[in-house]
């Protein structure tokens, strides 16, 4: 897919422009270029690398290849040197850790995280916010986290937790998203269900056909009118679909009527 | 990271065992690396390949390598070449789609999608579930939808909606796992916070150096004391910083007495 021409417009108000992913000393161009896809899947657009190993990567041949339909985000990425310069105008900075650490920050779950920004930075118009996220090898040092406001962590599994950088800032990216209130999903193709009246005239046809069939017991019919209903109503039946088996109905009564 | 000798077990008794990932015809062996390692990372070990384009993938250099400490995951994982087998022990199929269908069934929030998972499989011993995601360029098609029991979009921006596949299989079981009640992340590192004694002496401290520096308006003291109460309780300091800052005052106090 190609670069879009301007940012994407289509969250604008939400204030997810106002959300930075801050990466400290990442080491894999790949990793970065996921990254702003990742970012730009759930509508973020503002990335900082803190003293890349290479200080090329916003150029880098795989960056760029991995980062897909969001080499605009790669294209007006900043890099400073210091997490501070990446923080300046932050209010409220999350720092990602998958450790236990002896900090005096209470660690937050993702999406309890995810909810403290939206509180802090989505409900105030011209708050900034920053997902911190740290290298790939050593994570987030101390100092760096002591720059942040609260600490993230993301639920894993306690025997393997070693999540990739890029899937690691997706998760956050979608919590954010949904925590901004960006959540929404297109709604599914209209279909058309049929009305209760039409259901009725099938279930009647149904329970005509069976009861001609002798397969219906005549000491409980209303069983196989209970289940039958039951079946038909979650099913939520489309008219194609009650026209299909009415037909079908229909035949089969006529090849009885043959056969008797 | 080694691969694990055995399956995880931190997991045990939460259900995501019994939670199947599904890729029908990927094309890209580290896709399907770094999706064994996005299980893995959520509790899900069970992975099954649709005829995916190369047959060997699951001993593919690539995708051993980006599956890193998840190549026990590869190493279990099965070849099938049609959906229907994939599927055939599963009682709820979730089909990931990035696109309004016009089919019969209605699209979930991957949220709500997870949540549904958990109720009709966390809740009952001995159902499968399964999570199934099409190739990387195509999709699912129609076909392999309809056999899936609901479909799960994941909310995104409209505009650029082109999750990478990994990350896309990252966020469903991310979900999965919190849907199936295994998302806590450890408590932590306790720390020692003083108890009210403590902060109140502090604050007594406080007032008093300020009061000597004649800093407090003598006309309304309680708005200096409130605030500084709401700070410092809101700051929940720890045992060392109190004394930090006692000292300081002490400090500050004896130069004063000094400079008069």
């Amino acid at each position: 897919m190609a670069p879009l021409a301007s940012p994407p417009a289509a969250d604008a108000g939400s204030g997810l422009d106002r959300v930075r992913v801050v990466l400290v000393s990442p080491s894999h161009p790949g990793n970065v270029g996921s990254v702003a896809r990742a970012m730009k899947t759930m509508g973020l657009t503002d990335l900082v690398l803190v003293a890349p190993r290479d200080a090329e990567v916003l150029e880098h041949a795989e960056a760029r290849a991995l980062a897909s339909g969001a080499t605009d985000v790669l294209g007006r990425a900043r890099i400073v040197p210091a997490l501070a310069g990446a923080l300046a105008d932050a209010h409220f900075a999350l720092a990602f850790t998958s450790r236990r650490r002896e900090l005096s920050h209470g660690v937050l779950a993702l999406r309890d995280a995810a909810a403290a920004l939206a509180a802090e930075v989505g409900a105030h118009p011209g708050a900034h916010g920053a997902l911190v996220f740290g290298s790939e090898t050593y994570g987030l040092s101390n100092e760096d986290v002591d720059r942040c406001q609260a600490i993230a962590m993301i639920p894993a599994n306690p025997d393997y937790a070693s999540l990739n950088l890029s899937h690691a800032v997706q998760l956050a990216a979608y919590e954010v998203r949904l925590a901004f209130g960006a959540g929404q999903v297109p709604a599914s193709a209209s279909r058309e269900a049929v009305d209760v009246r039409a259901l009725d005239g099938f279930l009647d046809h149904l329970e005509r056909a069976a009861t001609d069939a002798r397969f219906l017991d005549p000491a409980s019919p209303k069983r196989f009118a209970t289940r039958m209903r039951r079946l038909f109503t979650r099913a939520r039946m489309e008219p194609e679909e009650v026209a299909i088996l009415r037909g079908l109905l229909a035949a089969l009564e006529a090849s009885q009527r043959k056969d008797s």
